[in-house]
């Protein structure tokens, strides 16, 4: 058995405790968290213990899932675990990826133990599917297009505007363009040309609805460069329509092969997801389970999906992977 | 400089030839054909080797890219050079994979190389579809449909019948049943739900055409279970439209996630080739590199896919794969 600790309760961390249940070569050790344990309540009963008591809980853990965010929390707390614990985070601030790696690689090393960083879907099996197929068809372009899903950062950006109570922002790829990269004919498109962002708006009685639209719609980075639509709703709707957070999206390269460029392959990497925080914490138990294999073996430092070996996130034998898999 | 050998001549070693010119960390040495290197005309002006000069050339190559096919070929001629060089095959007869994985694999080890074998697609990246989604969403069902494409094997076994000139076959995924996989309703279906076949065939002068037609529909594991339709065509008509060899297909897994299993995920993989053996070629070449790099770490034996982190393949050095691929 695989001893496991959450390391945050959120969305995240319900989802981890919830796909380690599917992986009967894991268990649950606790959920670690800053709050006052008394007053978090798991959904599976598992203990809760506040977040420092984690260091004298060593020997009782094998791997440690930091399930914070990537703005504030990841960056402080993956360096300070990996060097106790074998870790793995879900760090998806793009930019910021080779200063995170380098950090947790330090630690990670210092400490002779294993860490994942950036593992999910994007980056994570996204960034699988760019490697592979950029490897695969080197003269070819590749293409991201998210939704139709929550962006949580973009809903979150609504949220800070005076006025606004509750906000859901929904990224959605733009079908004609879809099209034009599946044919190969490899365009050049504006953020604008790829996605369009929808917001459901519950405002405060009384607020200046128009003002709202537009600043969401003339908020830099987030909404100027898309066409975006604002639709204001109730609370009531807010609640009964919007609550789950639903993802996905497509990475696609098209390439070209033969010695004139005379042939065109287009390769489609596609997920629909109903719970994004399920579905993220579903791969990260998998790369748990590649870690404390990778530690076994004795090898150290920080890695990220492409250092690691496809095999390592099976719970199946490796004659199994050969007859049924392979 | 990676040197690189091609070993066997027909359309899948022309697609590596080509290939390699798109990879410029690599150099083709040569072909190595059985036939006299007289009567053998690369497309490229590459030499031409008598197959068995091979062994006498070890220090020029450093890893052969076998062409052979996997029925007669493979068997053989992997495990023979495996011991000889770092190799790679895509030996694609799923029954069989490990006893050619053993049998490959007691060579490699004996010689001290690294050999990859079941390179391509399937198997090869839709084996990765499925390790990688089956890991993630150990509480689901994966299906993988071929076509529409032209399957080589289906096509040859309705040439083999008396009184047929020449034959394409193609195998064609069902609409309705992709669309009930997608749902996640995670349907059981037989072999004639999944995939339709259509056969062209040019008959010779006079032949019975009834009885070829029922041959085809009635013969065993390759049509009987299909719904199959044959149309005869003239040989002009075959050269005009048929000369290519198209493929494809998809890899997809549906699988649930919650306490409850309360949300459901689709993850698909597809691939639309315009032509087969050029889009495995590229496989090969990119798993070339790694079998080159995996044996520069000291690394020895057999190796699949599922074995070989994703980074090994890829041209770009680990800082630029970190800042612009994760």
């Amino acid at each position: 058995m695989i001893k496991v600790a959450i390391y945050g309760y959120g969305n995240l961390g319900r989802g981890v405790e919830a796909a380690l249940r599917q992986n009967p070569d894991m268990a649950l050790v606790g959920v670690f968290s800053r709050r006052d344990p008394a007053t978090v309540k798991t959904r599976t009963g598992a203990p809760v213990f506040e977040a420092s008591k984690i260091f004298s809980m060593r020997d009782q853990i094998d791997v440690v899932i930091l399930c914070g965010g990537s703005a504030t929390d990841l960056p402080e707390q993956t360096p300070a675990l990996a060097s106790h614990f074998h870790v793995i985070d879900s760090f998806d601030t793009h930019a910021k990826i080779p200063a995170h790696y380098a950090a947790v690689d330090e630690a990670a090393t210092r400490g002779g133990k294993i860490a994942v960083i950036s593992v999910g879907w994007d980056p994570g099996l996204f960034s699988l599917a760019r490697a592979y197929t950029g490897a695969i068809l080197p003269e070819g372009e590749d293409y991201t297009f998210w939704g139709r899903g929550v962006s949580q950062g973009h809903s979150d950006a609504i949220r800070r505007i005076d006025g606004v109570l509750d906000a859901r922002q929904y990224t959605v790829p733009v079908e004609s363009a879809l099209s034009r990269v599946r044919s190969g004919e490899a365009p050049t498109l504006t953020a604008r040309e790829k996605h369009t962002r929808e917001c459901f708006v519950v405002a405060k009685e009384g607020a200046d609805l128009a003002r709202i639209e537009r600043e969401i719609k003339e908020m830099p980075n987030y909404f100027a460069d898309y066409n975006t639509t604002v639709t204001f709703i109730t609370a009531e709707e807010m609640k009964e329509k919007h609550a789950a957070l639903p993802h996905g999206g497509r990475v696609i390269r098209t390439g070209r092969t033969g010695l004139a460029g005379g042939n065109g392959h287009t390769v489609e990497f596609s997920l629909a997801l109903d719970s994004n925080p399920e579905f993220t914490a579903s791969v990260l138990v998998a790369y748990a389970r590649a870690a404390y294999r990778l530690a076994e073996k004795g090898d150290v430092g920080c890695k990220t999906v492409l250092d690691i070996p496809p095999a390592l996130l099976s719970p199946m034998s490796y004659e199994d992977l050969l007859e049924k898999l392979l």
